[in-house]
């Protein structure tokens, strides 16, 4: 394996870069901007000039790179298509195909984001030591990994781990942004639980410290359910019941080693995974009911790490 | 890759052995007892001895056979261990690594029987041309298998394809075998239409062709169902309510090209499938709602191609 690689995380945002050491060790790691304008047709020339631009920088040649990883806020195909990807702009095409023709032929690898983070923490996170995860991200929405064999499971559409729109309430009367009414993400995400706050705080009188809130967000009810307020507490509940379920529908599926569970809702700590952990138990298949739940070790870094991974594997 | 292999398929009743050439057809099938006795110590020479007979009428050397696949009816691990078997006596052990040494030192590789048959019909039957399949199998119970890339998603326990063990009603007064509440095959199996019929028949007086029957069959209903008979349709679409929800789940998760539906009940045909469309389709993920439904083609000869095509793939 030759000594360099790089592992690339396309935001809507910013572009995380990372230039690693074959061992997965970082030799630097920097941000460029999206340029999302122009349906994003500059967003992969900007990473294959950021990537020369390191490499002189080092004074490595581009012989000496092993291959670049790169992980797409949307659907990824095994074969490299990306299947539209709305917040960079992008329609359907080759992602792989197009930066190694940028790069003079070198190897790319491409997943979607959450299946490439996924893939981070199953190498050298959260699940580091074991071959078989699944990865559930609580942010804005929830996302998810499923990783078998060391392996990102892409799925034929690219919506393999999109755990997040598992219908959990075929009572629901509000829209998912999926389109769909009922989804995992509806109440087990930061958006999620404040929506449910905002519903269980107008349709009862119970005093909680949330009232007195200006905006609530989804650490001040974590933080409130700590401290003991009731209806903090009935919130965290009703998540972890959501998501505990689901979770067990899951395993009965792909049986992994470990539940690794990040994203910003995961700073809440032992609490959220005690409470998942709860309604997991019952609801799961006897031979799974001891599969271990970790939190995410990598934060922010975990898609560098994946992307880089599936060049070094 | 050698001209001969082996797909043995060990049931409780009986083993169905294939000899194999290495394209998949059958050189020839025959069937030997499954003797149980003494925690079933005899299962695996007995099958080694039918081999070596086999080889012996065919003038066959065993240096001219690939290897040997093993279905068996339990949860099996990707390196051949059989976490206990109750079906045929058997406790905790490698099968793998036992028939081998029964038989020179073979190649032999073993998995669970449900995820074998889904390997068989991707390989060439419901499945066939597709590298990522779901399989459910309605039987007795709600088996399932998961294949993805073309091999059997195993899991940490042996416990991957466990799909009917999703936890589908949590209002469910009854037990599963499994010993939780509201499985779903307690709703989408033979034995489960039944049970709903029982229920359904005597909670409400409303005329229905299934009163007059002495004992009440799955088939029944899905006969009586496409006759029109109303308490019929309405127990096969809550089957097919349970099965297209749980399926939708699942896609979810795996995102597979196709879904093979088999076993004793999928002899109702186009029925069983659009009714589980009708409750599919709203309940998937935008990217897996034109997922393809097929039945099964293989019938009972499926454990024997899906264990051949672990040891020829």
């Amino acid at each position: 394996m030759k000594p360099y690689a790089f592992g690339i995380d396309i935001g809507g945002t910013t572009v995380k870069c990372g230039f690693f050491n074959n061992d997965g060790t970082f030799v630097e790691k920097w941000e460029i901007p999206t340029r999302k304008e122009n349906k994003g047709e500059r967003i992969l020339p900007d990473i294959a000039d950021s990537i020369r631009e390191k490499l002189a920088k080092h004074g490595v040649s581009m012989d000496d790179v092993e291959g670049i990883g790169v992980g797409v806020p949307g659907p990824v195909l095994d074969d490299g298509v990306v299947n539209g990807c709305v917040n960079l702009g992008w329609g359907v095409f080759n992602v792989k195909e197009t930066l190694s023709g940028l790069l003079g032929g070198i190897r790319v690898s491409a997943g979607n984001d959450a299946n490439v983070a996924a893939l981070g923490e199953q190498w050298l996170g959260g699940g580091k030591g074991f071959s078989n995860v699944v990865m559930v991200t609580l942010g804005t929405g929830v996302g998810g990994g499923i990783i078998v064999g060391g392996r990102i499971l892409a799925g034929a559409h690219g919506a393999g781990g999109e755990i997040g729109h598992i219908l959990m309430n075929e009572n629901e009367t509000e829209c998912c942004g999926c389109g769909k009414k009922g989804c995992l993400e509806q109440y087990a995400s930061a958006t999620g639980i404040v929506r449910m706050a905002k519903i269980t705080l107008s349709d009862n009188e119970k005093p909680s410290k949330l009232r007195s809130l200006a905006e609530v967000t989804s650490k001040d009810i974590f933080d409130l359910a700590k401290a003991g307020d009731e209806t903090a507490v009935e919130l965290v509940e009703k998540l972890g019941k959501m998501l505990g379920t689901a979770l067990a529908h899951i395993t009965c599926v792909v049986d992994p080693d470990v539940i690794v569970v990040g994203g910003g809702v995961s700073k809440a700590g032992q609490i959220l995974i005690d409470t998942i952990q709860k309604y997991y138990v019952p609801a799961a298949f006897h031979a799974c009911r001891a599969t271990q739940f970790k939190l995410a070790e990598l934060g922010n870094d975990a898609g560098m790490y994946g992307a880089v991974r599936m060049v070094l594997y």
